[in-house]
């Protein structure tokens, strides 16, 4: 049996940086301990790289974890352009971009301001079972004119690695709930071609609007461990 | 704590019929007592029809129980101008379309033949808590050249009647899971316009073929009566 529960975050925190920033706001009452609200607006690219041509991010990786840890990884954000390897993916968001990282199993991340036009980028650092998780939700056209929002999970780490672990994303207001559980891909493989593929969560514009209060969207965030993996650390 | 567990269902069963049919086939292994897996395929018009304009079927009908009653609801399938009362509803896709009624809280629906062009719809009835409910799967080109499915759950019944129930829709395949709940809306309410709306569960086609099997999508399908009725029905 599904229990209808709000959601709904406290006093938005607003940023004025067009860098992607976020703030954490205080816990919830009505959220379990481990709830977390986090504010945050979206990561835009700077006005004249707009519409730059995206470079095409990343070959497909599905080496070992030896091999996955020489090889440069791209950034994920659209508008930049940096590259580095796998270890050093973390600092350069936290330093680059002000990304923040939220800690606990289970959080909810507030993207504020979902009317701004595509391309848009909401991002958040997520550290939890030993590993970094990068969340990404994205306003696109796909076809012109009809935005769209596409939100995945990335781990911070190898192909291999990730299918260690299941996240889900949930949305939750106006008596509709809609989830989605998946596997996180690697930020060795390209965000891009994810959200290409459709293989994430897809929200058209009006269930964005259905499901936003106040032009913000708060996304439960939930991760864990595959039991397979589990059993394999335990032996 | 999730767990992956398969629904994939047993033989298919095949209807050569281009009418809206139904077929039950045996409990599955591995489902609960409660689950049953149907095969379907989907409800085309009839040739000359396929691109006819769609009659504009409903006036939302927000009055009570009384008034609707009397109401002439439209049959909501795309290519039926059948007019009739709320009560003979369930006679008419029976009779007229011949759409089986399954029991049970929850069950497992099979759309089968998903790659037939649009526009196309599935439907089933769904007899739980002492109602009927009918499932419209429809497959409908919104852009052009990029059909979408569109899924949600109408109570045969009026729109107070419909606000008692809760229903969700799970899709499990491939490690991903897609759950959607919402109310119901009533069959007084018109079938295109939720759809159109998009305020139901919106599946691109590469998420679909993601979640199908050979073809055919299973849908898990439960209703919940809302906790405020379940009480006032006790009072």
């Amino acid at each position: 049996m599904c229990r209808w529960h709000s959601r709904r975050p406290a006093n938005n925190v607003y940023v004025s940086s067009r860098r992607a920033v976020t703030q954490s706001a205080p816990e919830q009452g009505g959220f379990p301990p481990h709830h977390l609200t986090h504010h945050h607006r979206p990561h835009r690219p700077h006005h004249h790289l707009r519409h730059h041509a995206r470079p095409h991010h990343l070959r497909h990786q599905e080496a070992g974890l030896h091999a996955a840890q020489g090889t440069p990884c791209m950034c994920p954000l659209f508008s930049c352009q940096w590259e580095g390897h796998l270890e050093v993916v973390v600092p350069h968001l936290r330093q680059m971009h002000r990304v923040d990282i939220l800690q606990g199993a289970e959080i909810v991340f507030l993207a504020t301001d979902m009317h701004l036009p595509a391309p848009a980028d909401w991002i958040i650092m997520h550290s939890c079972l030993g590993h970094h998780f990068l969340l990404v939700l994205r306003k696109q056209e796909r076809h012109e004119g009809h935005p769209q929002f596409f939100a995945t999970m990335m781990l911070i780490g190898t192909p291999t690695q990730a299918d260690c672990f299941t996240y889900r994303l949930e949305l939750n207001r106006n008596h509709r709930r809609l989830k989605w559980e998946a596997t996180p891909r690697s930020v060795l493989e390209c965000v891009d071609s994810v959200i290409t593929d459709g293989d994430c969560l897809v929200l058209n514009t009006s269930l964005a609007q259905l499901f936003s209060d106040n032009g913000s969207l708060a996304i439960g965030i939930a991760i864990t461990a595959a039991e397979v993996c589990s059993a394999e650390a335990e032996v």
